[in-house]
């Protein structure tokens, strides 16, 4: 269902010839509207790829109502020329669906510093732009698709409307989103400004909390599309939580998706002084490398969790830290806790909780074991 | 060499079943003066192992006799027991040498989490004091090894004084010093003032610049003793030169036996605005897991090194942006610059230079390849 699920969206998926291996690689998602409302949240990298340069301009209308999105070519870090491509990317959509290029948003992934074959993504528009249709968005889905292994797609469904969207990530996935493209659509008849404010509220708690390895991408983006088809207008709360929903499950499965992991780590930090500090801490976590390679074989090494806490300036004493895994209080009062015998690692999914007694607050980071698959994927070839 | 290349220096290093494979797991290092002066630097992990907690405070004397060193457990984590634990190691090597306890620093290295056997540990002291010697340099550097695969030592000898040092450290290379216990002696006459400015000097630019997998230790150690047994007191700069010297290489041998490395990487920022700019952007590219699952693959993947400066807070324009790779420009102006082909990625050393084109700081930081060596030695076993 996808970016279809809502009414008032088509969407196409195809094989431009981007890819050299003929796999799906264009995918145009069009907001028939009524309204064509938008929001878009984007990498906080300073280097940032054409499309995301081009996309945050235009979302500046709050107005969308096409988004072009490529797999097999980043469109990053390629000059004045890479620029042109992404604006004649829009201009083409544009042209083939009768609107201006400044309502359309154009989304890039794959390997940085290389130019875009345009002989071969320009047809593909047109191509795509024949091929839309309400049963689209699975299409889309599979078209914008790395080194995923699977495409990720969500639906939330309402009182008389819904939230669906598409999401694209693998490796890469780190704070200030991951390599991962988003594309949500919504039939909700909601202003820019409801739309801006519910997705970055959402954003802040799941996409940006999925910290798979560490580093941060120059294409990540997050666009938020409403047609108003549905002609019904929700309260704030209810709509920003079904976005808050359709993202986490993204981030969850971006997480399960993630390069050569082997467990699904959950970091959560509790009794923190600020929710800052339960972030720095998480992250801080989430981040370490003898950590990561301690939990893929299975070990509890909690010695790693400290030594991760310790470096962050979030408030805690010392003496006083405690650390659960898997329901385990393996450290306690910063010092041996119960037996790590009894911590059982068996499954995917790890819980790590750390408990800074220094206040109330909490947060939660997702993130993947550090594995020889991981490597392997990302030294074998360039991405 | 190693701690006793220096005149006034005696070591020693044995097994004292410390560990459990019989292997050498204790060196103690005493200063026959005639001065006693010293001086130390940290880690600045805030979650600080027993051993470190009693070394700085009995390092504000500016005075030390003796150091005892063990490998085999941290003792970090380890509660008021660990404590006791390396005030009673203090107690002992005092008793034996005929000094004060205060006069004893006491360092640790291993598994965190774990009391230090200290029925093993006590005996092993006065079996080492009985083994004292002039030339027992090397064979306390072998009994601080954890996973090292070599012992490392340097020694730098200027007219009429020395320096000379051992290091430990494989793992958890990071800044504010990486796991790595460092002793350094001098027969040279300097007071513990100039030690200490000395030694801040140095470490800053060799120790805290080696960043092998961005996790910081909670026992990282590293003392400076001055016999003045030489009778010559150098000038300042000269000595200076003399203790980086012999950091310089020791700093370098750690990160040519860091875990499972395959590539030693020198990540050179050039013509950043400030020097603190120039080592955000080095530990930033030093740290990306991306970039370093690259370069083991022998892949110049240059934009993995542009979407890490990008992560950055330091002074610069991504489109002003320089990257070499082993001598070859493979971006220039933040876009495609020379062939990427020309690259020569065989060999064991790769050198990155990153030019900011922001000012005329430039700093360097040293790291390794990620690489499944990495992931299988850290996963394998507890440490």
């Amino acid at each position: 269902m996808s970016v279809t699920a809502a009414k008032g969206f088509t969407a196409a998926g195809i094989a431009a010839g981007i890819k050299e291996n003929g796999n799906p690689d264009l995918a145009l998602v069009v907001n028939n509207g009524p309204r064509r409302a938008a929001a878009g949240v984007f990498t906080s990298n300073r280097v940032k790829a054409a499309p995301v340069l081009w996309s945050e301009q235009v979302l500046k209308s709050g107005q969308l109502t096409a988004v072009v999105l490529n797999s097999g070519g980043a469109n990053a870090c390629t000059g004045p020329k890479g620029f042109q491509d992404t604006h004649a990317t829009a201009e083409k959509a544009a042209e083939v669906l009768g609107v201006g290029a400044g309502e359309v948003a154009v989304c890039s992934t794959g390997l940085i510093g290389v130019l875009l074959p345009m002989d071969k993504l320009l047809p593909g528009v047109e191509t795509a732009a024949a091929q839309l249709s309400e049963h689209g968005g699975e299409k889309a889905a599979i078209a914008i698709k790395t080194t995923d292994t699977v495409h990720k797609t969500s639906v939330v469904t309402r009182d008389g409307w819904t939230v669906g969207g598409m999401a694209k990530g693998a490796g890469m996935l780190a704070p200030g989103l991951a390599t991962m493209l988003v594309v949500l659509t919504t039939d909700a008849d909601v202003d820019s400004e409801t739309l801006d404010k519910a997705l970055r509220a959402a954003t802040r708690v799941t996409f940006d909390r999925v910290d798979s390895d560490g580093c941060m991408s120059t294409n990540d983006t997050v666009l938020l599309l409403a047609s108003g088809a549905a002609g019904v207008t929700p309260g704030y709360e209810e709509f920003a939580e079904a976005v808050r929903a359709v993202c986490d499950d993204l981030g969850q499965q971006l997480v399960r998706d993630a390069e050569g992991a082997s467990k699904d780590i959950r970091v959560e930090v509790i009794n923190a002084a600020t929710e800052d500090d339960a972030v720095e801490v998480g992250r801080s976590i989430a981040r370490n490398n003898l950590l990561k390679c301690a939990l893929h074989g299975e070990d509890p090494n909690w010695g790693r969790v400290l030594s991760a806490i310790g470096t962050t300036s979030a408030a805690f004493e010392p003496d006083r830290l405690n650390v659960a895994i898997n329901g385990v209080w393996v450290c306690k009062n910063g010092s041996v806790g119960e037996d790590r015998e009894k911590v059982d690692m068996r499954y995917r999914e790890v819980h790590i909780v750390a408990d800074l007694a220094a206040g109330d607050e909490t947060a939660t980071i997702w993130t993947n074991d550090l594995t020889a698959d991981y490597v392997h994927e990302n030294s074998a070839y360039s991405s």
